[in-house]
């Protein structure tokens, strides 16, 4: 066998590496500074390459590319989206990325991005409160208690500062698994009965619910002025959570319209429904919320720039580290014209 | 270390594995059993989800996304085409794929496809000539003697019987090396000075050059009556092979026309240029060549399905093999709502 060379080998971060990598890093210092890189990256919005996901859609799901491109760097996603596969002991959502170098076209990383999708959702949800929730939150409710739950909580503690979480599910076993594994957190946890008493003081309201198409678990009696809303669950065509009424009391706050218009509570609006870009009030460009009473919700549908983030910061981060294989990915012969050669001489 | 589910396992083909994989199989049985694959998959063309690539354009090159579905399996390609690349010591094209299950979204199988997308390529020109030349042919003329010049000569040995080629090439330094590439491949070789040289006597022509814009290395009054040209080089926007008048005088033949249009010879044309789906001719649809003086045209840009055709073919191939490692690259928690549990017993 001849040995590959260098510039065939593309460092690769599993499942178990990214774990490796968030401990040895922190889970709450991973989040905090993931959060930066996007509000780095929405800052600087207009210098991507943006497109709409292309889809693959399945009578059962969605297999998804998302990808973007900062001109120095490409990255995308695959995730897919099968609400079924839960039932059938399977994630709902899996997710890998790439990172390239756009002047080669070579690429860089390739990883793992299950974890670090759940990871960098928390992430941008935490920017979104930061930039538009009222001043001096420390309650969160968290409607819907699945694998989102608990980095949401915790992004929401690392940085906009929450000290207490009042959780909901319609599944109580959600409830108590959420509950349990926020135990040694340093966040207070309220497990709480019915969507009614999560809300019950909370400033910040996260829904994170999957399966079921156009659900209301929230009503609009149940939201009171001033409170800031992450609807972050629905997150494809035909799949929303909120009550219009109560996004049509909101000021709406979106990644990238015409993605929100396909897949976010907006949707259910006509197509010039009016909302505002985030990364405008990210960068100072419009306003936020402008009063206390104000209820601003976030329509967080997941775009390719928190992908490309959350990817060149891992990219950054294994530097030096052990959390990473070498793999042999792209074919580089001595002579670049001569592949054929590369492949007879394999055989000797 | 918590040991990964086999569910959190996909099967990663690197490139020294494909090479081993070729090998243990035999090149040209290779080349002839992608051709099989690719002809099946074209007369089933309906039934594909289809969509051009898509692709992130910079100064330098482009990097893209060819992703395609039959319902059952999903498949992408990520490929860069970057001209200046080679004379950097770099390939002007990498690539890589994966192959997934739509019921699940699970990936099954990623693989290199530099190596990979040269025999699919090569096995596609040797379809289309199976299907478009002149009966009994046995010369081509190779035009252009790159990094696919050896594989375009052995998939039509395999598929189409030809036993000659005549090789040409601006840089006489590639000829040389392609030549010395084919000196045991059982095919009678003739190095040529020019491209008027190269075609004497070739029923067929296979150009396959690669870095200029707007070439024309054939011009009209070399083409002589009853030849099939593959024009498989120009695949990109601002990047065609022949001049207008040979495609002009030509029966042109397409893979999928709204990619074809953009990308292909046929860009030198309005939008509604006629051309002929090749899938219709294989699945026996349309007539393919119809006299004996007729040139035909092969606009041969490279289309989602073969790939997918030539991943479902190693897919298939590796079963049993040692020619794959399993890479941990799907978060697979035993319950799916507990990816924050898993990524806590992670620590542990």
């Amino acid at each position: 066998m001849i040995k590959p060379s260098k510039l065939a080998m593309v460092p690769f971060v599993s499942v178990q590496d990214m774990m490796n990598l968030v401990h040895d890093i922190g889970l709450e210092t991973v989040l905090r500074e993931l959060a930066e890189e996007i509000e780095k990256d929405f800052i600087r919005w207009e210098s991507f390459d943006k497109t709409p996901r292309v889809g693959s859609h399945s009578d059962v799901g969605v297999i998804e590319l998302m990808p973007t491109s900062d001109g120095e760097m490409y990255g995308f996603k695959y995730v897919n989206g099968h609400p079924k596969n839960m039932a059938e002991g399977l994630q709902t959502v899996t997710a890998f990325g790439l990172l390239a170098d756009v002047y080669s076209g070579y690429p860089l990383m390739l990883s793992e991005m299950t974890v670090l999708t759940a990871l960098r959702t928390a992430a941008m949800s935490a920017v979104a409160t930061k930039h538009l929730a009222p001043k001096g939150i420390t309650t969160m409710a968290m409607i819907g208690n699945g694998a989102q739950s608990e980095f949401q909580s915790l992004a929401m503690k690392a940085v906009c500062g929450i000290t207490t979480v009042r959780l909901y599910d319609i599944d109580p076993a959600a409830t108590e698994k959420c509950a349990a594994n926020l135990a040694d957190s340093g966040l207070t946890v309220v497990s709480c009965k019915t969507p009614e008493e999560a809300i019950e003081g909370a400033q910040v309201i996260t829904t994170a619910t999957a399966d079921k198409d156009m659900q209301t678990i929230l009503t609009d009696n149940m939201v009171g002025a001033g409170v800031h809303i992450n609807a972050i669950g629905g997150d494809c065509p035909g799949k929303t959570e909120l009550h219009r009424d109560i996004v049509d009391r909101s000021t709406v706050f979106v990644e990238y319209p015409p993605q929100t218009r396909i897949e976010g509570e907006i949707q259910q609006f006509p197509e010039d429904y009016p909302v505002t870009e985030l990364w405008q009030v990210i960068a100072g460009q419009v306003d936020g919320r402008t009063s206390a009473n104000e209820v601003t919700l976030f329509d967080g549908v997941g775009f390719a720039i928190e992908d490309f983030s959350a990817l060149r910061y891992v990219h950054r981060k294994i530097k030096g580290t052990a959390h990473f294989v070498n793999l042999d990915m792209i074919a580089d012969p001595d002579d670049p014209r001569d592949l054929f050669g590369m492949l007879q001489r394999a055989k000797a």
